[in-house]
């Protein structure tokens, strides 16, 4: 950030007063333009034994495998941005069930929200995505997966089925989880 | 959103090519400047039967009660933000337990997390506090809380207290549920 959204005059990094970290601080208007962390509202779609995967059309992770997912988007609720993000990436229609994976990613300022869901009827790629495909848990392409966080919700998905439970996992992903998938720059 | 935080020069408002919803848009530099919902992210410490809310020493809803909560920061995880807020606005340390409501607001692009926890040692009212206080379920100021969210929360947990299953609970506050706080303005 360089400049204020407000006025258009020059910002500077600073510890507003009564705060304890910088924010971007307009002096000219007086705005402090705080930065928040986004979340990442997805499904991971069930059919009997197998589960709905999306090849990536896009960067980053372009042409590794994911679960439909994307940023929540403002005037929508979490369970409304996962059914979205299942129909723009998969083109699937899903009932969705309990919330599955909540996956702090503090270094990149992302929340991850996954929900177990149903899989009704068919499916197709949607714009971001080469191919979708339905996968049995020996066939999950473990090495050519997009993110850590998609392989940790398989990894609790197919867990928790050999016993039948399914509850909320919560759990952070740290800059070494991700060094395996992106490298360490 | 007036001007581009990039470059400085004016933003429009409209639909990028292959979006589907309108965003700020330069045309000098190219940037789109997504905006997306807020994480609220708080706890409801318990000691005993007692739970501990906060008075409100600052807008919106001063002089209201409310359980210590507020925006998740950069950097942080959900978890982290909630022991945060618990200790800024209440001085207060707690255990952390499961995470208990998750309540979206998509009117106004807010998501609410509070974590269930458990009260140790004394706690004194931050800065952002009038007073901060243990209540027995009957002495809970209902009349007098900050947000539907806050209510809501105390609600299911005097409830679920009664069972003794605590679970979380997922739902969405309206525009409606809001107006009882707020007026329709």
């Amino acid at each position: 950030m360089n400049f204020c959204s407000q006025c258009g005059e020059k910002v500077r990094l600073a510890v507003p007063e009564g705060d304890d970290r910088p924010r971007y601080l307009c002096d000219a208007c007086g705005t402090i333009h705080y930065q928040n962390p986004r979340i990442v509202a997805g499904t991971l779609p069930v059919l009997g034994d197998k589960v709905l995967l999306c090849r990536r059309a896009i960067a980053p992770r372009k042409g590794y495998w994911t679960l439909p997912a994307g940023y929540m988007e403002n005037a929508e609720t979490t369970r409304e941005a996962g059914l979205r993000e299942t129909w723009e990436e998969a083109t699937a229609s899903v009932e969705l069930k309990e919330l599955y994976t909540l996956i702090d990613l503090p270094h990149i300022n992302q929340v991850y929200m996954i929900f177990l869901a149903e899989l009704r009827g068919d499916f197709a790629p949607g714009v971001e995505s080469l191919e979708v495909a339905l996968f049995d848990e020996r066939d999950i392409p473990w090495d050519a997966l997009a993110f850590p966080t998609i392989e940790r919700t398989l990894a609790h998905f197919f867990e928790d089925r050999r016993t039948g439970r399914f509850s909320l996992h919560m759990s952070t992903i740290t800059p070494e989880d991700r060094e395996r998938y992106f490298g360490s720059a």
